[in-house]
């Protein structure tokens, strides 16, 4: 294996699993050559006239695509921890006898926790994609063959769209399906909301086969993946577990500590003048990130300012803001809760967005650079504003990128975090993996205070006379190391790569290494 | 010039402006290869990140996509003849002194006449495209310097999505849009309803220009073109003449024989039992489609009888039809009138399509093929039921192929024609130009009866006992030439091709001869 030094100075394999690797040379340093992967021609004359593309069960239709040992079987991870399919797929295919496969989820939960099984048997030789929890533990520990590579939303779009990734097949489970292979996520007893991480598989894939426990009449509209790009549609009795799906309420922090990072966070959008009419903002739904939305929209309707749109994963605290004519839009991505589901089925201003849209920074621009102000977390962040989320302190490798990296290219990029935890401060003199260059990333907002970043002047400068508790980071690092007793300790790894992170162009930002037993 | 014989038995060239062209093969006889095209990757760092891609004027627009002889412009028509933005960017590529380009349109209208001008100085070598009225009459005559290529909708997917149009620079007339260039065509003072022509142009151009005379603030939503695809907008002062680019109303033609031909389409299709409850039929605005419609929405009421799709161009009766619960949805590829326009912006169960979901031969399946029953027009149909559209009986090309090839897949194709025009025979032996197989032609309606195709035994079973007067196409034939004087005079014709008709797969189905001046 060999390595090079990255812009950021870290060290990144320059092939990962037999392929070439770039390094990561600065936001908008890689110039993109060549042209977007074209999918096969189809003929309509192998298709059946009726539109009924139905087959018996997974099997069938796997067979039928001509699966293979070595092929690239995608899913999406819409249905989170309820979902059913991507792990029947891949047990399917185990049954077939089938090996090596690369694994493509858009991210994978702790209910895939069985394909563990399926690497030690070799039935799947590696996962790229988000790996939530056990299989990230498992990859962390070097238990997969190949390497794992971490892509953002965006990033992932980027691949399949740039053909560095090719689907062979792509399993996309539908909440509601037609038998032609329209799909949506909006109806059905496992509605999920928006299907807008399926879209580039189903557009860019070899052999698409739909999955289905609500199958309606032709036309199932809106058709968020299109049938037009789908070989066979298969119906069960449930692709989720509707309870692991959605929430059925998103719950909002009730710790102090984050309560006053989250209204510190409000204040500073407030007080930065990014609070104004037509504004726009994108928080998750995490927590802290949901009572920043609360504490928002009390300063929303104190100064009688109206949003002109909300990008990022929907909750009721946004829909209320719809119905209560505070924002103009819903840009989904994700919908996490019931009312969020309802909303997006039923109200033509919650927009049903994609990582196409949002976040692919191969495109002619996207939303998120659009967006004025988001509110984003992270496990780690260091004193030059370099930024972790994948990994822990201790390295394992623990969570995905989502559109963190994505949503970096914001107007104003702000980390709410806690200061420490468990006794670990957060801020570091060097991240355990960079996942965001310090240089996107604008604001970290603690419960002990604001650091701006230097390089936003004009926001030290619009702050000038405010009584947010505005700080350096170095100010801020050496208190909680003084209350924690110094600095965290470093994690124990080997030499040995488990996996990389890419930037959202496909070059690497970074390595993550396996960690000692 | 090299010449073969297709499946049909048409002399077709080989090769059409110096690329080289497949035979027709039969239905489904062409087996196509490779990949779809890919447009070149992009990047964001080259776009603003506030997504502001304005620019003063359409010069400017053109000019920073690199304009230049010999290029391929692209434009749609759904601003019919009432659009004033494909004229002026081909006037503005005039004055930039830009020459030999490929105009090529989803369609041409008579509001399009001074593009002569531009064929006579050189600035357009030809028009790939329908040319509807003195375009297709000058193209006829031998004015143009290259050949035409008439495509159906589908076809026209085809061709820019197999690679074999290369489209340079797409100028899309969007009725509404935003600064980033997401586009609809559902608001505005030039609003057009659909803007489904348009699609494969922006995803697939190298370069995309959206001009709009109605710009809303982002997001403009529902974005029919996204601007992820775009790389300019141009503000002007009208991109169109709405009272030409919708009618205020559509009229139903007032011709006893008309509309006795309509209403025998209505019985055919009640009385070969197509009409049953979820069947879906496809009709255009012309004068007997809609009389059509208005006949079989009776019936369906009298039959407590409700359709689940409309497929086609939308007019006010049949949104009356979606209000009064008579359908469940619109499947729309163009709006006609006002009270349609109205409602595909406002009723989620009237629907845009495009296309790619209706017509695209090259992909999985698509709708066309779903419909249970269409109803079309034609100017010849011969005694094996080949259908021309395009050329009348004089040899002279004045009219584009629409949708019409793409809707010959339906289940129950019908021509719905006056026995004869202008006292000239609409049923002929040979048709002046071959645009269908008679093969997917499966009834022909006339006021003097209704002529079955041999091959469809099952309809004339299931017709066994009617009281519609069911006749051999060679009776009515031969009962028309006995009433006009005989069989219609051959055109003129001189042995130089300036045009080709496509078939839906890309093969040449005909050729269309120059006439004799």
């Amino acid at each position: 294996m060999e390595y090079v030094t990255n812009a950021l100075g870290r060290r990144v394999p320059t092939e990962v699993n037999g392929e070439p690797a770039h390094p990561y040379a600065g936001v908008g340093g890689l110039r993109p050559e060549g042209r977007r992967h074209g999918p096969p021609i189809r003929s309509c004359s192998d298709f059946p006239s009726s539109g009924d593309k139905r087959v018996g069960d997974l099997r069938t239709a796997l067979e039928r695509c001509g699966l293979r040992d070595g092929m690239t079987l995608s899913t999406h991870h819409h249905l989170r921890n309820g979902d059913r399919v991507a792990l029947e797929a891949l047990q399917t295919a185990a049954s077939m006898g089938v090996r090596g496969l690369r694994w493509f989820p858009s991210a994978s939960f702790p209910c895939h926790e069985p394909v563990i099984d399926l690497m030690r048997q070799g039935v799947v030789q590696r996962i790229e994609g988000s790996m939530n929890g056990p299989l990230g533990a498992f990859c962390s520990h070097g238990g997969m063959e190949g390497m794992g590579v971490l892509r953002s939303h965006g990033g992932r779009w980027q691949a399949i769209q740039d053909g560095e990734v090719h689907i062979d097949i792509a399993v996309i489970a539908a909440p509601a399906a037609d038998a032609f292979g329209n799909g949506t996520g909006s109806q059905g007893p496992s509605a999920c909301g928006s299907l807008g991480f399926a879209l580039a598989d189903s557009m860019y894939a070899d052999h698409v086969i739909v999955v289905t426990d609500h199958l309606v009449p032709f036309p199932c509209v809106p058709w968020q993946i299109q049938g037009n790009h789908v070989d066979y549609v298969v119906e069960v009795e449930s692709i989720g577990d509707p309870s692991l799906i959605v929430s059925g309420t998103t719950q909002m922090t009730k710790s102090p500590d984050r309560l006053l990072i989250a209204e510190y966070v409000a204040r500073f959008v407030r007080d930065s003048g990014i609070l104004r009419d037509g504004f726009s903002f994108q928080a998750g739904a995490g927590g802290i990130a949901l009572a920043f939305a609360q504490f928002l929209r009390g300063m929303m309707v104190e100064a009688g300012v109206r949003a002109r749109f909300i990008r990022g994963g929907s909750t009721k605290y946004l829909v209320d803001m719809l119905r209560d004519g505070l924002v103009d839009y819903i840009l989904d991505g994700q919908t996490f809760d019931l009312a969020a589901v309802e909303s997006i089925a039923t109200d033509p201003r919650h927009v049903a967005t994609s990582p196409f849209t949002s976040y692919n920074y191969h495109g002619k621009g996207n939303f998120a650079s659009m967006v004025d102000a988001v509110v984003l977390g992270a496990t780690e962040v260091d004193v030059h504003f370099n930024a972790n989320v994948v990994t822990h302190s201790d390295g394992l490798l623990l969570h995905g990128i989502g559109g963190w990296q994505n949503c970096l290219e914001a107007g104003c990029t702000i980390l709410a975090v806690p200061s420490f935890r468990d006794r670990i401060p957060v801020i570091v003199d060097e991240v355990t993996t960079i996942t965001g260059p310090g240089e996107l990333v604008d604001v970290v907002v603690t419960e002990r205070g604001i650091a701006v970043n230097p390089r936003r002047e004009d926001l030290l400068a619009a702050l000038d006379g405010s009584d947010l508790p505005i700080r350096t980071i170095g100010e801020i690092q050496a208190e909680v190391e003084a209350l924690v007793g110094g600095k965290p300790a470093k994690p124990s790894l080997t030499g040995e790569p488990v996996a990389v992170v890419k930037w959202v162009d496909g070059t690497v930002i970074d390595t993550v290494w396996r960690v000692t037993d």
